[in-house]
C-alpha cells in the first residue's frame, strides 16, 4: 500500500478514512489531526496553560509531545499511584515521564500518593469500603481530585487527558448498554469549567489507539506498554474486545458511534435528561466542590484508609506536588 | 437442574431471571409473562379486536397461540410475499399460518402480494429503485402498508406482531451505534394510533428468542423453521451474532440493555429530540397517511414496478384479503 500524499510505501491504512500514509506524512497527519479536533471543539487556545495528566503511556506522552509540537503551553502531572503488580507498574511509569519532561525539558509536576496520603492506591482500596476486588474505584476518585485541584491551584485553565477513541468509545457503549443517562449527558471532548472545577478536555477523542500507539512508536517516544495491572478482566476491557471485532468486520464502526453521538447531542436529543446540575458545595476539609452536603468523597475515603492504617499522614489538604522530580529508582 | 415451582426436571432455565422451569410450568410461565407486559404497556384490553401479523414463524404463531390462551379476542393476517428462495418459503409458511388457524378454528385473512400488487417481493424490488441487492426494504414498507390498511379497513383497534426481545434488541443496537434519533425516539412496545394509523403492540418484546421458540416447540406449534432467505448476511443477524455472544459472557444483558433503554425513555431523556411529529396527510392514491406531500412511497414503488412489467395489476387501492383462505398447495 502506498502512502497517499506522496506515494512512498504507507506504514498505516486508517480504514475508516480510506487513507494509507507514509511515516512522514504519518507523523504530520497525528498533529494536524489533533489541532483540528482542538478547534473544532473549542478545546483550549494557544494563551491559556494546559496541564496534561501523564500516566507514561502511550496516549499521554503522544498528547503531550504533539501539543508541544503545535505551539501550546503544555505542563505535566504524573501522579504515583503506587501500583506495584509483579512489574513496578507505578515505578516503571513515572520513569517514562520523567525520561520524557527531562529529555524535552519540560515541566513535570509529581504527586506521589503513598506518601502525600499515606498508602498506596491497592491498599486504600482494601481498607476502605470501595471495592473488594477491584481498586479502580477508589484509583479514579483519587485522580480525579487530585487533577482537579493540582490544575486549579497551579492557575491552569485546562486539563488535558490522553483518553483515544476507543477508550470514549468503550466508555459510551457501557453507558449506552446500561442507558446511564447522567453518564451519557456529561461525556463529552470538553467538560466546561464549573465552579471549583477546571475545563476538561479529550484531544486524542478521535484518534483510534492504533493510531496513537503507532505515533508514539513512529516518533521514538519511550512509554510503558504494559496496561495497569488492575485492568485486567475489567468491563471496559470486554467491551473494547467487543468493538474490535466489530471494528474488523465493519471498519469505522467505533467513528460513527462516537460521532453520531456527538451529533445526536449536539442536535439537543440528550437534553431532555431530567438530570439537574448537581448542587455543588466546596467540601471543610479540602474545598474542593462536592454534592454530599459536607466532607467529599475523596477526604471521607482517605480518612477512613489513615484512621484504619492508624498511620497519620499529611492528610488530603496538605497535598502538594514536587516540580520536576527525578524518577525514584 | 430442577424447576423451581415444583421440583421436576427443568427444561429451560432463564438465567436473567435466576428462574429454572419444567415443562409444565414454563408453557404456564410465557403466557402470564405476555399478560404482564400486555397490562404493564396497556397494549389492549380484553373488549378491542386485535389483529396478529402472522408469518408462520414461531413468534407470531407462538404470540397467536398465547393471546387465544389469555381470552383475548386475535384474527391473524398472513400476507404471502412470494418468496421462493429455493425452499418455497412463502408457500411453506402460508401453509404453517393456514394450519395453525385451520386446527383451531381460527379466522385468518390472507393477502397474496403477487395477485394483489402485481408482482412477488423479490421481483419488485428489482424493478422499483430501492435497493439492487436486497429486497427487505421494498418488503418492508409493502408489509407495513397491507397490515395498517387491513386493520384500519377491517376495524381493528391494534395490530400486534410477534417481535421479541432479541428482535428489538437487535433493532436498538442498531439505531443506538448510528444514534439514529428519529428511529430510537419511536422504538417503544406501543406506538399509539395516530390519524390513519392503528395502534401497533408488541407483546413478546421482553421474551427472549429461546423461549419463545421452546414455546412454540414444547406447545406443539408446527411453525417455519427457516429465515426468511433473503435475511442471510444482513446487519440485524450480525448484531444478534453480537449480542448473542455478549449473552452469552453476561447473562441478561439483552434484557437490562433493553429495559433501561425503555426507562430512560419513561424518565424523559430522550424528549429532547427535535423530531417533530411528521405532517401526515392520505395519500391521494390509497389514502393511507403519508409524510410525502403527495402519493405515498407505498404507492410509487408499486406503480414503477407494474409499470416497467407491463402488466397492469389490480393496483393498491384494489388490495382485498381472502378470509379463512386454504393454502395453496
Amino acid at each position: 500500500m502506498k502512502c497517499r500524499k506522496c506515494g512512498a510505501r504507507a506504514v498505516l491504512n486508517m480504514r475508516q478514512h480510506r487513507l494509507a500514509l507514509c511515516r512522514d506524512h504519518f507523523l504530520e497527519w497525528i498533529p494536524e489531526q489533533t489541532r483540528r479536533i482542538i478547534e473544532r471543539y473549542r478545546m483550549f487556545t494557544p494563551e491559556e496553560r494546559i496541564l496534561v495528566a501523564v500516566s507514561g503511556g502511550k496516549d499521554s506522552l503522544g498528547l503531550w509531545d504533539v501539543l508541544q509540537r503545535l505551539g501550546y503551553q503544555a505542563d505535566g502531572l504524573y501522579i504515583n499511584l503506587g501500583i506495584d503488580g509483579g512489574t513496578g507498574y507505578s515505578t516503571a511509569s513515572q520513569r517514562m515521564a520523567a525520561a520524557f519532561a527531562d529529555a524535552r525539558g519540560l515541566k513535570l509536576y509529581v504527586v506521589d500518593v503513598p506518601a502525600a496520603l499515606g498508602a498506596p492506591i491497592p491498599i486504600a482500596a482494601r481498607l476502605s469500603n470501595h471495592n473488594a476486588h477491584k481498586p479502580c474505584s477508589v484509583c479514579g476518585l483519587t485522580k480525579r481530585h487530585i487533577m482537579n485541584r493540582l490544575a486549579r491551584d497551579l492557575g491552569y485553565a485546562v486539563l488535558a487527558t490522553g483518553h483515544n477513541l476507543d477508550d470514549e468509545v468503550a466508555v459510551l457503549f457501557g453507558n449506552t448498554l446500561t442507558w446511564a443517562t447522567g453518564y451519557l449527558a456529561r461525556q463529552s471532548p470538553v467538560l466546561d469549567a464549573e465552579p471549583g472545577f477546571v475545563r476538561k478536555v479529550k484531544p486524542f477523542c478521535r484518534l483510534y489507539e492504533r493510531e496513537t500507539a503507532a505515533y508514539a512508536v513512529l516518533q521514538g517516544i519511550e512509554y510503558v506498554y504494559d496496561e495497569c495491572p488492575h485492568a485486567e478482566g475489567s468491563t471496559s476491557l470486554y467491551y473494547k474486545e467487543v468493538l474490535n471485532q466489530m471494528e474488523t468486520e465493519r471498519p469505522g464502526i467505533k467513528l460513527s458511534f462516537y460521532l453520531s453521538f456527538l451529533q445526536a447531542r449536539q442536535g439537543g436529543f440528550l437534553d431532555g435528561s431530567p438530570h439537574q446540575a448537581p448542587d455543588l458545595r466546596p467540601c471543610p476539609d479540602c474545598g474542593q466542590p462536592t454534592t454530599s452536603g459536607s466532607t467529599c468523597s475523596f477526604c471521607r475515603t482517605w480518612d477512613r484508609v489513615r484512621e484504619r492504617m492508624k498511620t497519620p499522614a499529611e492528610g488530603g489538604n496538605a497535598l502538594r506536588p514536587a516540580e520536576q522530580a527525578a524518577p525514584d529508582e
